[in-house]
């Protein structure tokens, strides 16, 4: 029995992962070029153990992807899995109550870097699959595509895609890189945010000057840009970007309804966060504001003396890393290109504004009456005993637009995390039991979805 | 003759000063406790090899002070001299054409971290009191009070001078600490600013988070800062702080007069500083808001990510150093405390607002009629050939208002530096030919203070 195969390797699975949490495949830095390949060496020589065929590590121009496949019979469906390997900064690393890079076990958790987003969720797959390979009972082909650039952008995998649409052919694709709404509200994601990245750079004076010589005679670029930044909302939460919501779909009544629906409590929300109140745009709930509606905001923010003690300088420049979480229809570059011309026309003539483009994703919605959605449904229905809820995520996986325009396919995103994971956070974690259930599900989603 | 010893020596007064620049004492950086000792050290070693008595490294509960005396006679009139041999920090290190801490000279200057402020002024008096001792030209008592926590804002100087009234009967302060128009108009200091510097920081949630999975929803506390900063300066760039300009002494239309007859060329000032612009508060001009209007501006921001490539993260917290110049008859301690209660009262119930003063400084005007005064004026009538314009300073030597207030001693600021010489900025740097003339107008300011 399949259940009883992962029940008793439990102890295994979870050292395995451990070691592959233990290589900082941190893709943004690139000190930490090497340890990316590591990992990706790692998951190649897992995959090979796991029964998979033609493992290979695919050179791009930046960080590899690690494709294998198991073509059981040409006439079955096959599930195109998709991960990614690499993982965020472990910044502030002071936060951290472990080491990042040294998993620990607390509270029936696993806390790494990585740990949920997204070598925990993507290591479900392959023990599901040395699972079902095992027990000789894979019941459609699978592809695997892992990926080391999502968390910069997945620049290179565009190309790769375009590259390998022969290789890649399959009938749908498969993401645990989601969260469910809790253990006992089991959800399936239909519906994710895009994302359009940019750094501005401002500059005042063409060195650092003594604030008392020139404080108050030339524009701080720190003070600028607090101006500029700060104009990029209204008094309603609404971001004052002109044309920013022109794309945007409304919903229905009946879909914020649904939307509505989906159990939150506010109180235990502002709780978990410490925060006094919630904040967003006028008219919406905070199950809206991070869904169905887009948001503007600042990632990171420099300039000038920042150490210890105190220094008087008005500095030459000021910077900052801004993201906006873009919702259907709006287009990533168009909203990229609409913040640049606006931030530029803002600037005021005694400074000088750069803005640069990082990566960007489109908004996706995915199908809730699909073959394999129905499959997903069932497979959770089967190891959760409930139907899961479908939510609107605020995240953003861009390529999930990028598989559906280039290889025509659509995604079911199997997601198996919590918010509560810390993602992109000090102290990332993931339950050993999201692991433990997410296999069970991804195991029962191949045997519905064969049978669809 | 004692200009002529000046001259044959140069050699080995530069290089005397090198050796001293050499030692990073940067007072704001504890890893640089050490150094902030030894240049202590160094310049005890030089006030005693050039003839100074009771030469004493004399502790306090931060850095020390170094002081030295000659007592010719008790009934001669008796000069303080005041300095500090601490520096600023270097940064942006990576900004500097040279390594701030190891002097090269160039363009007859020498470009150093303090070569101007204070370390070169400074060793100026070291250098002008050899002299006299070595003609026997002494024509009063000297006492120097050299400090190492100015650029820190002086924190234990209080009780020093407060412990130490005594030691320190003088009839007047002499420092240098500031800079002349230029080579062609000598000038010496009669106003300076005073000084409020704080920090604040703004906290959100409790944690850093995903800003897909909360943007929209959350406050984002970088968001929040820039929107508070915004607010602190109105369209008329006057800051927006209540009460802020209650106390601030309105110059009459003749003493305004004066002050923009000095030379200033507005196209020079923004081709020097590469901008498009000058900005600040209505209604006056670029002399009278660096010189009798007081100012804010932000001197270090940070928060969330601002590494290498994109993290899309919703920070826990943001920061900011914040510093205000003020002028007659405004209270440091009472600005900072207007400040600390207006960003408190603005911040939005979603953040929680700390705000840390740092040091702060009363601002000062210092006699034109006194005799030390006219003998500094002769004293450079005599080495320039040009009478010195009286002038208003944008900085901050908040030890000025301390002096008159615990010794009741008021100070002539005979400083021979530039505007251009990039203090607190990368490429410091010292003219030898301002040093060299410092040195014979030190000489002759005490020629002339004797006979007044």
């Amino acid at each position: 029995m399949m259940k009883e195969y992962i029940a008793s390797n439990k102890d295994r699975f979870v050292r395995e992962l451990i070691d592959w949490l233990k290589i900082p495949s941190v893709s943004a830095d690139s000190r930490h070029r090497e340890d990316v390949r590591k990992a990706a060496e790692f998951l190649k020589g897992k995959l090979v153990d796991a029964g998979a065929d033609k493992v290979e590590i695919c050179e791009t121009k930046g960080h590899p992807v690690v494709y294998g496949e198991k073509i059981k019979d040409p006439s079955l469906p096959t599930v195109l899995v998709y991960g990614h390997y690499d993982v965020q900064p472990p910044d502030p690393i002071e936060k951290w109550n472990s080491p990042p890079f040294e998993p620990v076990i607390k509270d029936d958790k696993i806390y790494a870097r990585g740990a949920s987003d997204d070598k925990g969720q993507t290591y479900m797959h392959v023990k599901a699959f040395e699972t079902m390979v095992k027990h000789d009972q894979l019941p459609c082909n699978v592809k695997f595509m892992i990926e080391g650039e999502e968390e910069v952008g997945s620049d290179n995998l565009g190309t790769f895609v375009r590259e390998n649409k022969e290789r890649l052919k399959a009938d749908i694709i498969l993401i645990s890189d989601t969260a469910i709404i809790s253990l006992e509200h089991p959800s399936i994601t239909t519906g994710l945010r895009g994302l359009s990245y940019v750094e501005v750079e401002v500059t005042g004076p063409n060195r650092d000057l003594h604030s008392g010589v020139y404080g108050g005679a030339v524009a701080n670029p720190i003070n600028v840009l607090c101006q500029m930044i700060a104009s990029l909302h209204d008094e309603n939460g609404r971001i004052a970007i002109p044309g920013f919501y022109d794309k945007v779909v409304n919903l229905s009544d009946d879909e914020r309804k649904a939307i509505n629906q989906a159990p939150f409590d506010p109180a235990a929300y502002k709780d978990d966060l410490g925060i006094g109140d919630v904040k967003g745009e006028k008219g919406f709930t905070t199950l809206e504001r991070t869904g169905i509606r887009p948001t503007l905001d600042v990632n990171g923010i420099w300039g000038g003396y920042t150490g210890e003690g105190a220094k008087t300088v008005l500095p030459s420049k000021a910077s900052a890393k801004i993201s906006m979480r873009l919702v259907p229809n709006q287009v990533s570059s168009e909203i990229t290109e609409l913040f640049t011309q606006h931030f530029k026309s803002i600037a005021p003539k005694y400074v000088k504004v750069k803005v640069t483009a990082h990566h960007g994703g489109e908004p996706v919605v995915t199908p809730t009456d699909s073959p394999a959605y129905r499959a997903a449904s069932k497979a959770f229905e089967e190891v959760w005993g409930k139907t899961p809820i479908p939510t609107r995520d605020g995240g953003s996986i861009p390529i999930v637009a990028l598989f559906k325009k280039e290889l025509g396919l659509d995604t079911v995103l199997m997601g198996f995390g919590l918010d509560s994971d810390a993602l992109h956070s000090p102290n990332e974690h993931f339950g050993l039991r999201n692991f433990m259930l997410g296999i069970e599900t991804i195991v029962a989603f191949y045997q519905h979805y064969a049978k669809a």
